[in-house]
């Protein structure tokens, strides 16, 4: 008996992103364990479900597991603990392959992370499928190419300061930054301050309905940056 | 008639990594541009079109051009040049979509980006699918986290200073080392050198029979590195 838990990447949103491998592994599975979010109102909002509903996938065999979106990792420490317990325990009993998804790429800033080492640490067999990741998708929505050539690459989550994002585009690096509503204030002020600069700004890439891309600076300041927001900075050529 | 040029993502090499889209826009293509390198002794090397025959494409729509893996760029120009020529040419008279394809992703460091800018300026109609980039696969197959949480990102390719790796290592950033063969005396002074930081290094991420990984100093310092190789290094834990 060769089962394995699975993380599999389910790439940026779009149904037909996910890779072939991907599929094959959701429709193999015993159970897939997938994230979610429960707002305010008590809905439950999970994009990997919806992309998983596309792929014609039997909902019957997905459970969704609580993710909050929010900073305060440390609250929610224990609820990862539980779903890694929860998972564990399903393993054990399950005759196939069981799945952990997760949205993008499960190895770039993916929140599923907390699961896999909790797993790990218990010598589970985990095996993963690789994705594509979110800002991969933005610039092929752009039309950019995000690095060539001798170009070199920064990404930035969360929190930076002012003087680094300078020193980033002054030495001409392309720039992504991910978890944007973080950073909004800084960004802002970069935009009005940083000249000979393009800023690209997108929304839910990989959403048919909510995808949003600008560059022009006016719409961007005009934004308040949701969670599914991010961007990428590179000099412009003039 | 609404057809256009595709740049399709074929992932890192793995057949199976290859998305949903772009199966389905190779399956339904007319022609299929699929960079090629000719070795010393006349062979044809295509890992793209050993990909595509992986999948079933049918062959006979497969049209290889050839890309030098050379720092020369200067003297290929003007074949991009020629290819460029060739496939509007070919879309012209085309009754469907056509596809010019590249591995990893077609915005990562991607040779066919002067392909894509030489038929944009003829305002050709344009039109793109993302890819998983090797890097994401190599984290996958070392079954590891690239970013997480507050982590920073830097990608490197080809030429840079001892001084801005150790920079970049010290600040505990995660960094990525693209056609590592450019740097290979400065990354094995760096591998002897850097206390408490781990050196993840891959050859021929996602190709079968070929795929290499270690993260094991003696075994990378013995490694002649080939075209094909990258890097993840990060900060021990320890």
């Amino acid at each position: 008996m060769n089962k394995a838990i699975f993380f599999v990447s389910l790439g940026p949103g779009d149904a037909e992103l996910v890779t072939i491998k991907a599929l094959r592994c959701l429709e193999n599975a015993e159970a897939i364990f997938c994230p979610s979010t429960t707002t305010k109102s008590g809905k439950t909002i999970s994009r990997a479900l919806k992309i998983m509903k596309t792929l014609g996938i039997d909902e019957g065999k997905i459970h969704p597991f609580d993710v909050p979106m929010s900073k305060e990792r440390s609250l929610t420490k224990k609820d990862y603990e539980t779903t890694a317990e929860k998972i564990a325990s399903y393993f054990e009993k399950a005759e196939k392959d069981i799945v952990v998804c997760a949205q993008g790429d499960a190895s770039f800033y993916s929140s599923v992370y907390y699961i896999s080492e909790l797993l790990t640490a218990k010598n589970l067999p985990i095996k993963r499928i690789a994705g594509v990741p979110a800002f991969i998708a933005a610039g092929t929505l752009a039309n950019i190419h995000i690095v060539k050539q001798e170009e070199r690459l920064r990404v930035l989550p969360g929190v930076f300061t002012m003087e680094e994002l300078r020193q980033e585009c002054e030495a001409k690096n392309t720039v992504v930054i991910m978890k944007m509503s973080q950073s909004e204030e800084i960004i802002k002020t970069a935009i009005q301050d940083f000249a000979n600069t393009t800023f690209h700004y997108f929304e839910n890439v990989g959403v048919e309905e909510k995808e949003y891309y600008t560059k022009s600076k006016n719409e961007i300041l005009a934004r308040k940056f949701p969670y599914f927001s991010l961007m990428i900075i590179q000099k412009s050529n003039n």
